[in-house]
């Protein structure tokens, strides 16, 4: 929705007196890992657009929203470095080297992450690297894709008499470790938001089966959350790997389990 | 930091991108469910800046960090409707009620919650109670305390070849409902950030050795997270509910227990 002028000089008054006093000063040599949020611009936190406006160097994913993109500081420099589908993916170690080799060079950069840094977004092994190579660097917490697309759907994360823990879990096959023991997460009876799910939704439904679920359990596919795209399916546990087969949402995925979905049956009604 | 003019300026134009076109309007005689994020102002989302630039009564609880409350549209009425130590706190039939009857006098609500408002908050209780209701609202997802303080404290939600998964729980005490199961919890080997947890954490630590963590896991408390009264207190799952009851920290304060803890002194050295 379009917002009015006085609006719009309000927003500016509010981020003058939120930004004036408090907002941090990026240095040249720095670099800062930022949560660009789940894809909407407005779920931007102060202190993201204080890293773009700042930025010489702006080193971001696929999945960061083109939005958010255009809203780079005019002369700062865009440097992908992400995973695309069919595409050859840049190794992490060369990244976190790009990194500290434009730190190194004087700019400052941004590593501007979808949702949150430190949420399934290899954040910690560049913080490390950074850490480890004696640069300077700064965490910028955003809205996790699973909370800001919870919110987007209308499945409240938590509700009284529900739900007293919610599990956040990556679906994404291990290459070098243990996999996910799914059937002591299904045994705890608290819901489950997975990120990067699609692929092994089959194999990881049948795992929350055998550790106890019911089949029944009421399941949901929010996909390009918070963005024009947003598609959101909902299943049961048992049916949701073959309705996301033959429905295909489009990437990025989030599966949620458990007894938050119907939730949002009694509160779509009202939603604008 | 105090923020130099330029990048004042600088972050003004990028909020001006940023909402011009994307931003939404509240209504009179609807509600918004906003969070507030952890403390820092700078954790605001635009969409929250946007909500306060907006209010004609802006309902919170006492845990809003003052700084926020002072962002306040001038001219805005702040009705204060939480839980205070020591005080009689405002059942949450009065909340949704004052604000289904804010939003039938034509006003335009703004409903601001610590953290995320579907995240241990009880705002599906008055979302909910706004759809049945027949209100209109809007929910806007906020940096929630859980991540907030964990970035602000520097240790990793995740970090592959660590955990998979993180789960959040709340530690207060069901009234009105059966307890979480913690052994379920312990069992599934992954980290746990615990919302509200000191006052029960003796029992709570109990419960998670029962359920076979080792007394020697790593445990956290972040307190006042990302306020200037902030303090970290790192210790064992075994030694952190009397390290707790020794060092008094401030409310609210997150519990955090698994591998991830120990990435703080790793990553800490080189932080600003």
């Amino acid at each position: 929705m379009a917002a009015p002028p006085d609006l719009e000089r309000a927003i500016l008054a509010q981020a003058l007196a939120a930004c004036g006093r408090h907002c941090a000063v990026l240095e040249p040599g720095e670099v800062w890992l930022v949560g660009a949020g789940p894809g909407d611009p407005k779920l931007l936190t102060l202190d993201a657009l204080s890293a773009l406006a700042q930025a010489d160097v702006l080193v971001h994913d696929a999945l960061i929203d083109p939005r958010i993109l255009a809203l780079a500081r005019e002369g700062s420099q865009l440097h992908f470095a992400g995973k695309r589908a069919g595409h050859p993916s840049t190794p992490q170690g060369d990244i976190n080297d790009e990194l500290i080799d434009f730190a190194r060079r004087g700019l400052r950069v941004v590593r501007l992450k979808g949702g949150d840094p430190f949420v399934f977004g290899r954040g910690a092994e560049e913080a490390l690297a950074l850490a480890a190579a004696g640069v300077p660097f700064r965490v910028v917490p955003g809205i996790t894709a699973g909370l800001g697309g919870l919110a987007s759907a209308g499945i409240p994360a938590t509700h009284r008499g529900v739900n007293r823990a919610i599990i956040f879990a990556t679906g994404h096959d291990p290459d070098d470790e243990g996999a996910l023991d799914w059937h002591a997460l299904a045994r705890t009876g608290q819901p489950i938001v997975i990120y990067m799910g699609l692929r092994n939704l089959e194999r990881i439904a049948r795992a929350l089966v055998e550790g106890g679920l019911s089949p029944d359990t009421p399941a949901a596919v929010i996909s390009a959350a918070t963005t024009p795209d947003q598609r959101i399916l909902v299943s049961s546990l048992g049916g949701i790997a073959e309705a996301a087969h033959r429905a295909e949402p489009p990437a990025p995925a989030l599966v949620v389990i458990g007894e938050i979905v119907p939730l949002r049956a009694r509160l779509h009604g009202a939603e604008p």
